[in-house]
């Protein structure tokens, strides 16, 4: 098994809405809790920084790269920013892993970063519009929201699932997230509060889709000849998947499958030389609590169409089979959106080093992220080990 | 001198302005040029797709990575939009290098596109705007050309130079630009006609400043052991450089000097193992013709403060010790912002092949691109050789 790059250091702002604070502080705060987390680290030795960030409209701002390698005193070295929507904080670990394995760099910093609350939810709902197809959906009034809904009402017309499947995805997220401190949303919710919330587009209800968050999150990489300078107790990039799908819903034979999920997963699997039964945890991309669903499936933890068995039978809380989303998920940690693949890998470098307390998974050796873009359109999967 | 990657073809649209034209229509019109411009290249062999864009504003569309992966037909593959406002071009040309050193590709497709012409030129200002500082530029109504007559005005007064090296610098690239048939401005112009249009931002006058244009830029690349097999004229990057500065203007020490670029240069010639001397021609980032002058020195091709003799002295015209922006340059070539850095790369391409007629470059063998961001915040160059 190779190991592309190191983890030496995570750190991930509160995620919440903070009126108070602009983005480059969020990736401050985050970059301080990844710096005091390593050590022997001169900030000129870090030679590039990958910023994932979704959307200008939030805080009428580009040129995040320039931005975050200016306020965290890591001039003049070379940046720029990646977007896949919310896969951006992944396209950015997966950037700065390649730069890693090219030999071009030996340590990048790799971050994420969304300030979304500036907004109002009409205005957020626009920008997130504009990862659909803007001749064929956009046009035609589709929504996040609408587009998942769809998703699932394929899903369960030709599988079986059902409106308590989608809630017992939100249960479990926010009783995880009870346990962890940085989360948006720690309370715990029943199947009944789920189903009786406000309809958003059926049959997705309101604790049916993930919050808009504010947060940062940031991870040190390096080549894993040099980690044990920096850290006593680094993880490793096992393998890493890319896929693409149509940008339109329209465009696919069956839009209950996500295909380039499974494309980027099967990727990660052969780069790792592992199999689905291999992995410990994961954290995937529950946006809308059906996607969750369609995860199991495209990762492998469930066979195509029975996702719903996963958590009909508890497989995929802490303490079964396959957890999943142990941190709480989009769903309840939150969803800053460019953040959240890193956000994911702020979970998983915890775990695998045992420092989750109550949501702790024992014996974990290997986890998989599944971060995606628009409606699964872009696609990027990292597997970690210890 | 290591070839890092070679490029076995490049497309590029009309540049201008399209009302009837997608973005991704202009994609698909680059990528048929550079598709029929190699052999035996299947579109399944293409690994990875990386795609610059500045804004989502213009077409209010983000994932410009999976639309671009579907409409050339080449998903499931991997993609990704990459940012620095208008390094766009070039952070794609520089991620798919790196993805090419690292071994985890053999073979990527990287594009630059911007269909800007769907807005009015207020909003295409303030979609610019974004690239500058939210909280301590824009709020202060700084557009870039105000922060570039800045730029102008400092180094007039350290150094001398005046409004008639501006426009000879307009003069010069409309007058390339004649010859180039792809070129959005195609009209020769006098030091008389930019000294006497309208303001802008003094002491930039309209013709000191680039078009708005719509275009695409791409380019194949791929290991340099397998470039004979698609093409018998590759050409090949022996040098990259990457560096960024405050975004703001107000945080550096000296304004009338690109700091950015300078580093960036130095990169691109350490790692060729050559000299500014070395290099044959150059494709520089003259969105304001100040900025040409202001390359000159950070290139090393002046010395510093004396940027304004190249152009007095010619230098820079083809035919000169050291030509400059054959191809018409961002001021009348066009400046598609998140393509700019490709069209350089086309042109550069094209030049070291001998193929652009009346203004060809006898004898290159080195070309320099500079591409950049905001106000010369992130910086990306290469080096090209045949």
């Amino acid at each position: 098994m190779r190991k592309l790059a190191s983890i030496v250091s995570v750190g991930m702002s509160k995620i919440g809405r903070f009126p108070e604070l602009n983005g480059r502080e969020l990736v401050v705060e985050a970059f301080l809790e990844a710096w005091d987390g390593c050590k022997n680290l001169d900030r000129k030795d870090i030679g590039a920084v990958f910023v994932g960030n979704q959307s200008e409209t939030y805080e009428h701002q580009i040129m995040y790269g320039s931005l975050v390698t200016d306020w965290l005193g890591l001039l003049p070295k070379g940046s720029m920013r990646v977007e896949g929507c919310a896969a951006a904080g992944a396209l950015a670990l997966s950037s700065g892993v390649t730069a890693i394995v090219s030999g071009l760099h030996d340590i990048v910093l790799v971050c994420g970063i969304e300030k979304m609350s500036l907004r109002s939810t009409i205005e957020i709902t626009d920008a997130l519009m504009s990862a659909s197809d803007l001749v064929l959906e956009q046009h035609n009034g589709m929504t996040f929201p609408s587009i998942y809904a769809l998703m699932a009402r394929a899903h369960m017309s030709k599988y079986g699932s059902n409106e308590d499947d989608l809630a017992a995805v939100a249960v479990k997220n926010h009783r995880n997230a009870l346990d962890n401190p940085k989360a948006h949303i720690r309370k715990e919710i029943s199947k009944v509060d789920v189903l009786k919330s406000k309809v958003i587009a059926s049959p997705l209800k309101l604790y049916d889709c993930s919050p808009v968050s504010d947060g940062a999150a940031v991870a040190i990489l390096c080549k894993t000849e040099l980690a044990s300078r920096f850290t006593d107790s680094p993880t490793f990039v096992v393998g890493m998947g890319n896929s693409s799908d149509t940008i339109g819903l329209y465009e696919r034979e069956d839009i209950s499958w996500p295909g380039a999920v499974a494309q980027a997963c099967s990727n990660s699997y052969q780069m790792a030389g592992l199999a689905p039964g291999d992995i410990s945890f994961a954290e995937v991309h529950d946006a809308f609590t059906i996607n969750e669903i369609l995860h199991y499936e495209a990762a492998g933890f469930a066979k195509r169409g029975a996702g719903q068995e996963s958590i009909r039978s508890h497989q995929t809380d802490i303490g079964g089979k396959i957890p999943v989303n142990p941190s709480g998920g989009l769903k309840a940690r939150g969803h800053p959106v460019g953040a959240t693949g890193l956000c994911q890998i702020y979970e998983i470098h915890n775990q695998l080093n045992r420092r989750c307390g109550k949501r702790q998974i024992s014996g974990a050796k290997y986890a998989l992220a599944i971060n995606e873009g628009g409606s699964n359109a872009i696609v990027t999967t990292h597997i970690i080990s210890n």
